[in-house]
């Protein structure tokens, strides 16, 4: 499985038309370019037709946004994890508030992606969920109040109490499982205050995908976590 | 919240003909009379729209088939707590294999059913999703392997690690939440074994419901458990 | 299948406290006083597990809010048309906004309705997916723009071409269908509007379910078409 | 919108292991190759992280496996149309049987992907459905009975009568949209029997898609057509 160094920043481009086909590409040149210019890990998370191209384009982690639980053979449509790995994907996100998985799916999934080596980050909405999450084995937890998601409200300033007691309640139980927080985050002060809580890192979306210069941002948020 | 005596036999009625209806309540009855007659804990889950006349047929816990996780307004067609409590229902099965949910929606159910004092019954199909859904705070996890479901063969007898590998792996985090198993349970011995490895009951639907001697069925699988 | 004379008044309970288990029971009451009263033509959708006893109170038709396309056996939490037979259900919403159906299970659905003798009502959100709605051969369908549903804006006098739009397209390949329309109807003069543009009925919930006075609401509702 | 000549071969690559990522390529470039070699119209449909890389290689047209309905924004792991575009592809399958969507969705990718100038193939399951499924005003909708997918039992030689009541009721109300069939297609013979049927080109996966000659199964498949 490839090594994620902490803490991290992962991009979620959703499908922000700033950061889609080519811009995608754009996009993820320069999270690379800021990533090795200030010795920091950044991971990027674009769309599933897209993951190909940026794969070829980047020389840091590619994630999917999403990967299915079935197996090779009849699944029209569906995301698996073997392709992912065959288009050099390393990792993807699952259970995203925008896409809502079964706790079976979850479970299959990242047993599936144990198995083939892929990273697995998944999304939950609030402390007891996380928990359940880290249950199933998966690489990270990154809990991202709904509410707050492209809201410019960072969780962790606004909710700090959501970040703490996820690391409380999943520490208890599991020393292993990385966890990550999200939603609203925009900022280094928003990054610098998600860490002092016990997240590893942040996954966010907004605040570059849609920015104007996005370049300006990715320099705020890792200003706390540079070199 | 309802006091469910250990260890329990609870009656999934399904959608079976032999169980709708009027005939969810003279199933309801039968189940209710062995329960008196031979002081063992019995509860039974009709279908939702039976719901109402069961519960004032019998006076043994009935419980749904499975609770959706909205709150009260805007949900046509969902099944509110609210409701259920209204109706006399003291508990409910979430996410049984034919009714699967997302993880964020059975925290929602368990929280929600948590606060109205219903009893709750979270289905799984594994150790690993066992001691996930545990973490979400149910009153009790039934592990009931997919394939087995309706087949005749039972988990207890088949399987029996799938029942001792989810005890240790929840009580490793847990010692509160009750533990049941099901799939392909049919006989008083099944019972046995799965009670043996640790299940603190069973949950059961078609060796009941489409038996043409139900009585003699549940006469069997209470034989271990009768006082 | 049951008649339901034209004009028709369906009134959706939602999930609404005032409309769930006993207050269900009341509110079915004063619908049936106001139905017989005036000779108008009103069904009434209560939460599935209240069904029943709404059934066993009152002299209008009773229709679920929603059925599943299963056949008896394996369905657990499952709505099935028999089980809605079996408690003097006659009809059913299907495809609601809040519950939406998969094409082929709203046609598999409509199909069982109609070999049960149960009444549907296809809820759709514009002219094409009403004519789509159409083709499977229920008994209505009910146009009902989601933004508008709960708004108290009527659609009858806010957006006319949607009901005007569904009527000319849907009589251009079928004669037969009833075409209900809904969402933010709320008085006597949103009804006479729908009416106006060849609606043959309304489905409506909070005017009246969330009312203080649901008496009054229908009422004024029934006024356009009492006798 | 890409002109899809008439009679169409459209290979579904599913989740086959024989056609995932680099395999992917080289199949879709044998039916480039057999396309244009034999002067036939062949589509071909790769997973979503592949698409890129097969429309990067080939000079026939690639669709998707599915697309969703929503707009470009807060749609994490979601195939959106704009992104299809962007990557070159030319259409998407939907609905298919192993991906079943919502009507009210069908009908909005449908007319997100009219307006973007993609071909839609709708996949039905019986001739009602395939009636609705046209009346959104797709390009074409493929009538493939479930039970008949990858089972090798060719729907047009054990089933025409699906085939020739598709056409017929779909006619009786549409004369533009494009008919097409599948399920168990595997040879010349099936080929030819579903176009004698009314069918204006057919829908398959797995007999050329798990095939250790799919050269050779492909010039089966359009001896009929070639010219």
């Amino acid at each position: 499985m490839v090594n994620i160094e902490l803490p991290v920043i992962a991009i979620n481009f959703k499908t922000y038309t700033q950061a889609t086909g080519e811009k995608a590409v754009i996009l993820a040149r320069l999270c690379e370019k800021v990533a090795k210019e200030y010795g920091v890990s950044i991971v990027v998370a674009p769309q599933i037709p897209d993951l190909y191209r940026v794969v070829n384009a980047v020389d840091i982690p590619v994630f999917s946004q999403h990967m299915d639980a079935g197996e090779p053979g009849r699944f029209t449509g569906h995301v698996l994890g073997e392709t992912l790995v065959e288009n050099g994907v390393v990792g993807t996100l699952l259970n995203h508030s925008e896409n809502r998985m079964q706790l079976a799916d979850i479970e299959a999934s990242v047993s599936k992606a144990n198995s083939l080596g892929l990273y697995t980050i998944v999304c939950t909405n609030n402390p007891p969920v996380s928990v359940a999450a880290a249950s199933v084995n998966p690489s990270a937890v990154a809990v991202e109040p709904p509410e707050l998601i492209g809201s410019g409200i960072s969780v962790s300033q606004s909710q700090p109490e959501i970040i703490s007691g996820t690391v409380d309640m999943i520490r208890a139980v599991n020393k292993e499982v990385v966890i990550l927080c999200g939603a609203g985050i925009g900022t280094g002060t928003d990054v610098e205050a998600a860490i002092k809580l016990g997240s590893q890192g942040v996954l966010l979306a907004s605040a570059v995908a849609k920015s104007d210069k996005p370049e300006d941002v990715l320099k705020s948020l890792i200003e706390p976590i540079r070199k």
